[in-house]
Parts: C-alpha cells; structure tokens; sequence
C-alpha cells in the first residue's frame, strides 16, 4: 500500500512515523524554567549529530493550543539541559513524566524520582540512571508548517559533560548495552528492550 | 567516571555517542547524482522530526579530506532521497553499502541488490525491503565546528510518499513490529534486533 500525506491527517502520518522508525532510544530530558521549577519528560525522536563539535537532537512539538512543550520553553530561556538515558527499570517512572503536567508541576516529586546536582549546568540529572549528558543548546531550528507556523523544534545539543556509571563498563572500559539494558520506543504505545546483538564487520570497497 | 569532550579526542566522543545513544534506527538513504549514478549508503543519526510537516532526518558526516559524503553531495544537487528500512535479512547488504566506495560507482550493484522506482523521487527503492519512504529536501541545517567549517549536515526529509509491504501490516491495518523485524545500530560494530517487547499506557497527569 502506498501513503500519500497530503491525504491523510497528520495524527494518522504520527502513528505511521513511530511504527517505522524504530527502534527509537530515548531522551529523558530535564530542564528549570527561568524561575526554577524543575522539568523532566521523554523524547524518541532524538539521535547523535556528530562528534565534532559533540553534538545531538531531539525535536518537541507543541501542546494543544500551539504553544511550546514545558521542556522547549525552558530550553529557549535558559539554553541547558540534560539528556538521561532509561534503562528498563526506570521504564514506568520515564512514562510517568510523559504525562500533560502543567507547566508550574516538578515532574521529579510527580513520578518520585531524586535527583543529583550537574557539574556544567542547572538542571539536575535523574538519581540513579547509569548515563547523563548536560548539554548547552547549540542551535534551535524551528519547523514550519506554513511560513511563521513552527509547529516543532529540533533542539540541538552541544555536549558538555557525560556521566557514566562504572558500573555498566566492561573490563576495557567500554559501555557494555547488556549492562546498561536500555528501554527503547516503538510504534503506539509500545516499548521494547534490546533483543539478538551481534557484529557486522564493516568492509572495505 | 566523567568525559569532557573538550579533553578527547572526537573519535573518542564519537565512540561513546553510538554506545550511549541506543538503539538507533537505520536509515538506508538511496539517492542519485547530477549525472545519474545511483548511490545507497546507511545512517543511523537518524529519526523523525513531527509529522506536521511529515519530516524527518538524518545526519551525513564528510569524507576523509572534508567534503561531503556522496549521499550529501547528492540530495544537495538533486533535493530527492529515499529512506529505505533495513529488515535483519538485509543486515549484510546494508553493511556492504557502508564501505567507502569512489563517487562513480554503483552501490547497489556492489551489494547486489535490485532497485524498485520510485513514483514522486528519481532514486530508486531499494527492492525487497518492506517500508520505503521517498522525501524531497526540506532543509538542510550545516554544523560548523568553527565559522564556516562545515563538518555535518542534518539533512530535513519532506515525505512525499510511503510504501508499505501488505505483508508486515497485522489484521487491523498497523505495521506488527515482529513481521518487520529491523535491525537496529549499537556501538562499536554492533546491531540489534528489538527484544521483548511491552506496552505503557500514557498516564494522565
């Protein structure tokens, strides 16, 4: 079958997008807004730019009504955050702060989780998850809709500090994925946890 | 332990980036060059970006000696790609396209691999594979390490058509994860296929 977007409503496109591009890893992203209450909430469409300059992205859309998501809002007055990984213990607290909080709620006390003070930045890293990256915004690009109409955000990283757990390194201090047993998005409401891995050596021409 | 990118080398920032950020997607990016040659190559930097306008994107590095990689250089001159899944049949294949061929030639031919056409784009699709996502350039944002030293380009996919395989959508017309059954990027050289998978409902606030 065949989808052509300009014939379908977006919802349906959304719901199409999430099952294809997958499996997705998470942003678990925390912010302060410009008066200091604290944020936190997941975000799938997030990859790596590239190392030079240490970079990643995640995009936010808009609440209903159309103005930005709490993290964006505090990300354009503060310029910092902090991106934490899931692993699949932490799987329903991440989903807990998913939920439409208004904007004056810490997420952290709704979902009970503690946080640990970052080194670079304000916003606070979530106690106990294996990696943090504090991040300083790099370059915001809005996406448009029609001309004025940002509907998303792509939020861009520059990667200040990572924190890694010693305890998910193997004996050469590599990060080992079975250790650090990472939660990923799928399609709907799903969730799924790394499955076969294996190697692929990469060849030459 | 703590990394300061400012203290390593990028490689290094870069090794730990796709073992932090897991499991990533794989885009299978077929596009054509001004004169016709076919190129196709992986990324895994890659996501969605909202589906309003349905966009998506993935992040191209350069080539040794600091131009853009083929599939860059190309969708720059074409403004046309295809983002192409990549089921864990076709692991080897996609791995194949990964080695750093000369401009001239044919990637699909090396791997072997037959290509469909494509209705709205001239590259073609990958044959065989069950998701194709054919795109027109929406943007493409350069990430300079020092002004006007470009060493990434996101590259912003407007999607203009999808093709879905029958075979890999369930009763009720949703894309069954199992029956697409991708292959995902770790570190290292590593992949994945999805593991368990679990639903979450969104909670309420």
């Amino acid at each position: 079958m065949q989808i052509d977007p300009t014939t379908v409503p977006p919802r349906e496109i959304y719901h199409r997008m999430i099952s294809m591009i997958v499996p997705r890893p998470i942003a678990w992203v925390s912010t302060l807004s410009g008066t200091g209450v604290a944020n936190i909430a997941p975000f799938s469409f997030f990859t790596g730019v590239t190392s030079h300059p240490p970079t990643l992205v995640f995009c936010v859309g808009n609440k209903r009504g159309g103005i930005p998501k709490d993290t964006a809002a505090n990300i354009l007055e503060t310029e910092e955050f902090v991106v934490n990984v899931v692993p699949h213990a932490f799987t329903e607290a991440m989903v807990q702060t998913s939920a439409p909080y208004p904007a004056d709620v810490n997420e952290f006390e709704s979902a009970s989780l503690s946080t640990t003070p970052s080194a670079r930045v304000a916003p606070p890293r979530v106690a106990g998850v294996p990696i943090s990256i504090e991040c300083r915004l790099h370059q915001c690009v809005p996406i448009e809709v029609t001309p004025g109409r940002i509907t998303s955000r792509m939020m861009i990283g520059h990667i200040e500090l990572i924190h890694l757990d010693d305890d998910i390194l193997d004996p050469t201090g590599a990060i080992d994925p079975g250790r650090l047993d990472l939660v990923s998005r799928l399609g709907g409401q799903s969730y799924a946890r790394i499955g076969e891995r294996f190697e692929v050596l990469r060849p030459t021409a």
